[in-house]
């Protein structure tokens, strides 16, 4: 039996326009002899889908579209993935299910079990779980075919009760097939490889696995679809982070294992962050973007992939010196647009910085300048850009890093805004690394940049280190308690100065009120900010 | 049996303060010869937790607490809510408890067996179903004790396979009480009673049901517990919004039965929005509000119900005209604020609009006035109540309304700012109808501001009407797509206009994006924007 893993990007609620990539690749399929097509999971309508799912007509728009693919699949098997519904009496009203597909007619329908519902993954919302377990036979092979986390039974932080392959292999099945949307993040192929390896080897089975491929705003998917034999070993492997339709023949025998391909840690990041990027931009139909371009490591990184993922012809950097900013700063920013080949324009800030100070002195009267201050020229900057994207259709990036988002080291409705945050999810060591492996073969962002002392420049002399910790160690204190949720005192059991972790953890609960109004962000760590970490606005935690 | 009902208003997180109000109320029942003292749902680090249960100190300081408890229980039962661990090899880590104690000594633990995991709810995130049913017997008397949504078993939506009271009715119980973590929304009151009725009378079973009263952020609790006879009827009841012990002997025969104490629909909305704002406004310590005022209605009700909620001396009003205020708006605006005995300011704009525009012509060049130059002025705004807050320390409310929320007309970053948005979760409809009900003694809203055509004032001679359809229809659709989930179809069968329902409903999903980076919104609908509603950013709907 030969198979077809397709490994697609396709679009949350593009139905008509997934339906017909669908059926485009079984036309290919068929031409290269294929008996059985496989599609990654909820396919029809892409993964996640959220609370489309509440809306009836969303979910019989995918049956519709089912009855599309069965036409299609005249002399060919077909498994495709979509939401169903539950006619029970109880329970849920949905499944997650895939749909067996045999020449013009649907052999079966398989139900998700294992429903995640943690971090960015909110299934059990939605869906029943599947109680039964069948196996489905294509042209006299007996396949075990699961869903996505239907393989993930045992995890570091709690197992399932029922592990389904195991429930399957009971009915002795030849294969394994599980369709999935299985969402990137730093070491996770590692993590997802010795997953499939267990269940493969444990159950003895061939396992094809099939990823979706493709971002949409802050959750990226990124493919990389294997076989394994019954012994675990890779066998075939599909790319990451590009669409790829594979063949693998069941019936051959495979000799011959492979490696896991993969590229340095550094190396995924920048893909996965451009990738990101070029997703979110494509698929809403935008073609130019705009940032703020302070001359410091944020935004040149942020410029930097932007000219990457869209074209540095499309990537406008706009400089907005004040009183404050250094001269370097602007020739700093001014070289980088030229490395890049990025139009820039300068519009200084004084002037509307003045006008709001002139405003509010009735207000304000004689009281020093401070953060108040500080805020007006970032909103002011905010304002402009804003403006600009409104004015010339520009898309507004947001250049925060994920350390100053967590102690709130950034302004509101200022250097917050933005349509995407690209590296909201990158702590500041990670940033200077990534710049420099950009920088690896060729100065692109200057080495003036990456060089010199962090400092948001809102007043004379600023510097981050005047209120922050050294980014090495504020990093380290940060990932143990937004990342490994430690307390207090386990982080200072580990070596860090007391008064420091609790004023940095203060610090990150003190903020969550900024980050609730934040743009969505890539999110390439186990734990991003955003809809995978809900924490109360209001408590005294 | 002599039973106190605690209704009290717990802090998120704050374990010590809410262990010591548990205990103060274990004392106060001790010298009213209490029997059983029952808290509500979580008591001991208040609903909902969220993410903060990722955080294993976080439930160890909860069963820290609950030692405190059981020391303070000599010669007394207590029933309290609060996480634990679930130290079993398999399934989630935690289970949502209530924990039965007594004279000392923890009698038995009891864990929740549905959990809500729809609209707000995300308790399949953290817990682990219950799975076994066994009562609870106290001085004699055989309980049932579930835990809130044990009781929701038959919804309109869909049904739990499980009816936890049905199981513990087989075991012969006398008496049955739940512990509850219920939010408010308009007509939940009724609903709920229609449930508890449903149970006690269904089971023939007398139910003493103990909500919790409070807000955080976005959701209300309103309270209202309940004591039902075996036939359903009402014996006893809580106030609305407002902490409240009473007491209940279960041994006395309970004759006279009462009528579910209710205030009109818009009075309960009234004081819901009220207690939403205060509650807000005291648990994170703030004292001061400020606000800009337009001389619109919907920022004439924001200052009306935050004038109520925390004195109108601590209610700022900033009154921002530009060049297309209408002369009348700014002298309502001020009529208003003498009305409520607010202090206000008045920071005209122009120079600000000004220094825009100049600063923007070389970018800009003659480009005509377009919407950029209106949302310049929304921003400019902004951040004028922004510095006023960060200056002065009033908190911005803010003043949008799920009318113009839903159909994105409003500016992000600019009259979509603010830390809480106090109407978001009403359509502009209920906007006129709850100014109406202020001002049904004495003109507090000037009439004026109630009777004029609804306009941004952005530019010369504008109108709401000038580009949506009159609030009446428009609300009416917005209600069958966003709270009914209806498709275009179904709407449009109901009898409205084709084109302009298609033409709001893209509105409605096209403005995702900014919906995505708006406030907390006090939740006062079945389906608020906010937390309980996930859509998309990137999709073709």
């Amino acid at each position: 039996m030969k198979i077809a893993l397709c490994q697609l990007n396709f679009t949350i609620a593009d139905i008509i326009g997934n339906t017909n990539k669908i059926i485009d690749s079984i036309k290919t399929a068929k031409s290269q002899h294929v008996d059985l097509v496989v599609f990654s999971e909820l396919s029809i309508c892409a993964y996640p889908p959220d609370d489309l799912l509440d809306y009836p007509h969303f979910v019989e728009s995918c049956q519709l579209a089912l009855q599309d693919i069965v036409k299609a699949s005249e002399n060919i098997s077909v498994i495709v993935g979509l939401p169903t519904f539950n006619y029970q009496e109880k329970g849920r009203k949905l499944y997650n299910s895939a749909c067996v597909i045999q020449n013009q007619k649907v052999l079966k329908t398989i139900n998700k079990t294992l429903l995640p519902t943690y971090d960015i993954f909110n299934e059990a919302r939605y869906f029943e779980p599947n109680k039964q377990f069948n196996l489905v036979e294509i042209n006299g092979i007996k396949i075990a075919l699961t869903i996505c986390e239907d393989l993930w039974s045992n995890m570091d932080d709690f197992n399932y009760e029922i592990n389904p392959l195991e429930e399957l292999k009971k009915l002795n099945p030849d294969l394994a097939i599980n369709i999935s949307a299985s969402p990137f993040n730093k070491g996770k192929e590692i993590a997802r490889l010795k997953i499939l390896q267990d269940q493969a080897k444990n159950n003895k089975l061939t396992l094809v696995y099939v990823n979706q491929v493709g971002a949409h705003s802050d959750i990226l998917f990124d493919g990389h679809s294997l076989v394994l034999n019954a012994e675990g070993q890779i066998i075939q492997q599909l790319p990451s982070f590009q669409e790829a339709i594979n063949y693998f023949d069941f019936d051959l025998e495979q000799k011959q294992t492979i490696d896991l391909n993969q590229s340095s840690k550094i190396e995924t990041l920048h893909q996965a962050l451009v990738f990101g990027l070029k997703n979110y931009y494509d698929k809403m139909g935008f073609k130019k973007a705009v940032l703020g371009s302070s001359g410091g490591i944020d935004s040149a990184l942020v410029q930097a992939l932007a000219s990457e993922a869209i074209g540095a012809e499309n990537v406008l950097a706009v400089l907005m010196p004040s009183e404050f900013s250094s001269e370097g700063s602007v020739l700093d920013a001014q070289k980088l647009s030229e490395n890049l080949g990025n139009p820039f324009q300068i519009v200084p800030i004084s002037s509307i910085f003045n006008a709001f100070n002139r405003s509010l002195e009735p207000v304000f009267k004689d009281s020093p300048f401070n953060i108040t201050e500080e805020n007006i020229q970032a909103r002011s900057r905010a304002i402009l850009l804003m403006a600009i994207s409104n004015k010339l259709g520009h898309i507004l990036l947001n250049t925060s890093n994920k350390s100053e988002m967590s102690v709130g080291y950034t302004t509101l409705y200022g250097d917050m805004c933005g349509s995407l945050s690209v590296i909201g999810d990158l702590y500041k060591t990670e940033v200077y690394e990534l710049c420099k492996h950009i920088n690896k073969n060729k100065e692109i962002i200057p080495n003036s940049i990456i060089n010199k002392a962090p400092s948001a420049e809102l007043r004379p002399y600023q510097k981050d280190s005047d209120s922050l910790p050294e980014y090495e160690i504020l990093d380290q204190i940060l990932t143990h308690y937004i990342e490994n949720q430690a307390s207090k005192e386990q982080i200072i059991t580990l070596g860090f100065e007391s008064e420091l972790v609790s004023r940095i953890i203060k610090m990150v609960n003190n903020n969550e009120f900024k980050r609730f109004q934040a743009p969505p962000i890539l999110r390439v760590s186990s734990k991003a900010f955003g809809r995978g970490r809900i924490i109360p606005l209001v408590s005294k935690w």
